[in-house]
């Protein structure tokens, strides 16, 4: 009997199976003996020695071997989660987490960013992780959509509080667990997104193995191991969104990369090749598998390098009317009570999905690009708070957003638009997006992502202090304890 | 644009995401609002309230809603349990788990089976729910093959040291977390299974969260919460069979669903249907759904029922032999030197699963007939012990193995077999198993039961507590706290 008769012959004892006996059973029987449960060598089979290659290079990867660029594209991430981590730190969705959790965690080793708390370094990862999808305002690595600072980030700082580790090694850690998730995201992207899961969950339980692994100094195969006990823990379905559960999902993500990672380092074992085995994780979470992917390039060409941060907190789609719109404002200081009407052509797409008229609440507020464009003008901002629900009832912000035309034309494209503003004063100002900031073609410039983080931390950090963790993030490479930013990210 | 021309520009803009800007953002924006976002119904999702129909029946379910017959194989399940969880305490596995989360853990609320050391609710949940499985001798649902009691006991378990629990709301909880469990696996079995998820795992995570959310008394929109934050943390792969990460699949899926559960109380939100949903769990993760095993029959027909136990602690396709030779020589009092040779009539699979003629370790011998018929002679039995490191070398089992020859007969059907001894004086005694004891048709007795629990808790507890322990487990539905249980179960 070979293999796929053997398969078959399951099958069939199992529809059987209450009236006759459990000889399932023995699919279970012939997996847990390596001799007798391989299957013949098929062509999805044939990848060889991925987790062991991407183990090898994860343990054997040093900071100094990284690029110049990716250091920098590295410390832009962190910078990016930094904020938005404290920015989404005050939101009622953090306030149930600690609540349910506080009773069960364990000593304080690590600070909630933003607040007073302290958790032991699982619960904490998952609180800072959740925090920082909060508003979905963090970074996005655009070839598979997975926000892969959320898994990793939160799970080195937790872990840096607790098992110290040099500034050098920290983003050396950061890095090599982005280069995991997007990699092993890009294995399987698109298919496995399609079909429903949040690839920031399923992808970044890798990265945050891997970058917890790296900084407790993993062997290879304890690396192995922690490979395949965070392929055992894939996190996230898209149905989720809207709902706390998609923020949920990076925090789980970190923790479990961070549980797999604890525990491979106390030998606690898995499978040598959970990615690429036949029941393995590319298999049976993905109909692509591209595994070159993953092993291909391996410290040559770094995926961190195509992070990108979104300069305004809403959907992508009206990024480029807001661009516009803080161009002009910004080119010609203008108020609103200047503008006649402001024209916009856009892609269909922008109405399809942003075109409520009158939002009521701030989240809304997120879904109008009425909205969105009359408060980039009167803020020249367009940061979570332009999308409070206080912001949407503004008497001044709804007068102007009345005065916004939107006309579709599909020879517009969805990165594009072409805006006109009619001043009262006769004069027409004219602006076309050919690529929206925020974009890899218009990256957020240092300065804007200081002017970002500055905006989510006030409020919630002293000013002094919030300028202090922002140095801190920029001169990581210099600390000799990592940990400096997670304390200067709490309150005291 | 329709929502598939919608997709289809997803993806293609994905496709050029690097060169182009990243308007797959739009999906994420587009199901961030509900208005705009979904499907239109069509054959997958036309599954209606699926999630929030479960959660309904799992609050309302009463404990004296319960057939006696589901009482009694809930409590026999519960027996059960606790005897492989306590065998398992003291395994190398559970030493790597211990060490590596003691640092991390909270207050000491929970025992940890077997053992001295106490976690809190979460961890100590993951630890016993790996203890109960190390031995792969735990219950079985034999039309999924799901061991559905690792992650729901080992979560209502910890539990009940934290929120108090009569034992009769206890033992309620077990079986709506037994329901919900295989339920869940019915719908997607066996594409789910064969793919290389390891369903265990997989839907064990819902029965957890839905038994710990009974205890917490959730809301009927708590507990769809619940199963909501349950489906998005699967467990576990098939490719990892074989090593530790196989028993840390239930441990894992049982503190998933008590996080889910915690978390839901505090009002963490999630989706309404994400069982159901057309990017919710069903559809991410089989090609298989039937939502009518969830929500056909739920308080009529129980699936806990169906569940059974092994006598042997191999795997099921040697039962037959084994159950051969022991009825052999109970009824005849044998010795192993009465005996000339061992004549037996296996299906195919036998022998190919089962062949090894010389195993050199415990783990070998459990792919042993010989192995595994000479010691049951012996030994009258054939627990953890009899394939011990030591079993497997011992002289006097090596001679009698070797005098017992095996033909394969595909006239035989695997849970059968032919048994023919021949005795030094002569006489040739025979036996045909037509279904071995511990399946469906022949269930192990009350006695049986008993038995196994004894010998796996021996040298562990001391035999007067194990009584003890026992005797809390028949009589879990007179405890006035169900907590009993675990402080029995837990060295002094």
């Amino acid at each position: 009997m070979n293999y796929s008769d053997r398969r078959q012959f399951l099958k069939l004892g199992a529809a059987a199976a209450v009236a006759g006996p459990r000889f399932i059973d023995l699919a279970q029987a012939a997996e847990n003996t390596t001799t007798l449960a391989k299957p013949a060598p098929d062509q999805a089979s044939t990848a060889q020695n991925v987790t062991h290659t991407l183990a090898r290079y994860l343990v054997n990867a040093r900071f100094e071997d990284l690029p110049a660029n990716v250091k920098k594209e590295g410390t832009r991430t962190l910078l990016n989660w930094v904020g938005v981590a404290v920015g989404g730190s005050g939101h009622e969705t953090i306030e149930c987490a600690i609540a349910a959790l506080a009773p069960f965690s364990g000593p304080p080793q690590a600070g909630l960013l933003g607040r007073r708390e302290r958790f032991d370094i699982l619960n904490a990862t998952f609180v800072n992780g959740v925090s920082s999808h909060i508003f979905d305002y963090d970074d996005t690595h655009l070839k598979t959509i997975i926000h892969p600072a959320g898994p990793v980030v939160s799970a080195i700082l937790a872990l840096s509080e607790y098992h110290p580790v040099s500034g050098k090694d920290f983003l050396n850690a950061l890095v090599l667990g982005i280069e995991t998730s997007c990699r092993i995201g890009n294995a399987v992207y698109p298919e496995h997104y399609d079909v429903g899961w949040h690839i920031t969950g399923t992808a970044g339980v890798f990265g945050a193995a891997a970058a917890t692994g790296k900084i407790l100094n993993l062997t290879e195969q304890q690396m192995v191991w922690a490979l395949g006990l965070a392929a055992s823990q894939p996190v996230g379905l898209r149905e989720s969104f809207g709902s706390m559960n998609k923020s949920f999902n990076p925090g789980r993500a970190g923790t479990n990369g961070l549980f797999a990672a604890l525990l491979a380092s106390s030998n606690y074992t898995s499978s040598d090749s959970m990615i690429e085995a036949r029941r393995g994780w590319a298999h049976t979470i993905s109909t692509k598998q591209d595994f070159s992917e993953i092993t291909e390039g391996l410290g040559l060409r770094y995926e961190t390098t195509l992070n990108t941060y979104k300069p305004f907190a809403c959907g992508i789609v009206i990024h480029p009317a807001i661009d516009a719109a803080i161009q002009l404002r910004n080119q010609y200081h203008l108020t609103a009570d200047q503008i006649e009407r402001i024209d916009l052509r856009v892609n269909p797409l922008v109405l399809e999905l942003t075109g409520k008229k009158t939002p009521q609440a701030g989240l809304e507020g997120k879904f109008s690009v009425y909205h969105a464009i009359a408060i980039a003008i009167i803020d020249g901002a367009a940061g979570e708070k332009q999308f409070s629900n206080r912001a949407v009832l503004d008497q001044k912000t709804i007068a102007l957003r009345n005065r916004v035309i939107v006309t579709v034309d599909s020879a517009i494209r969805p990165e594009q638009v072409d805006m006109t503003m009619t001043l009262k004063d006769g004069r027409k100002l004219h602006k076309f997006i050919q690529h929206a900031i925020g974009s890899v073609e218009v990256p957020m410039t240092d300065q804007q992502l200081e002017a970002k983080f500055t905006d989510l931390a006030d409020g919630i950090l002293p000013r002094a202090q919030s300028q202090r963790l922002m140095e801190a993030c920029w001169q990581v490479t210099q600390l000799s304890n990592a940990s400096t930013i997670a304390r200067e990210a709490v309150l005291g």
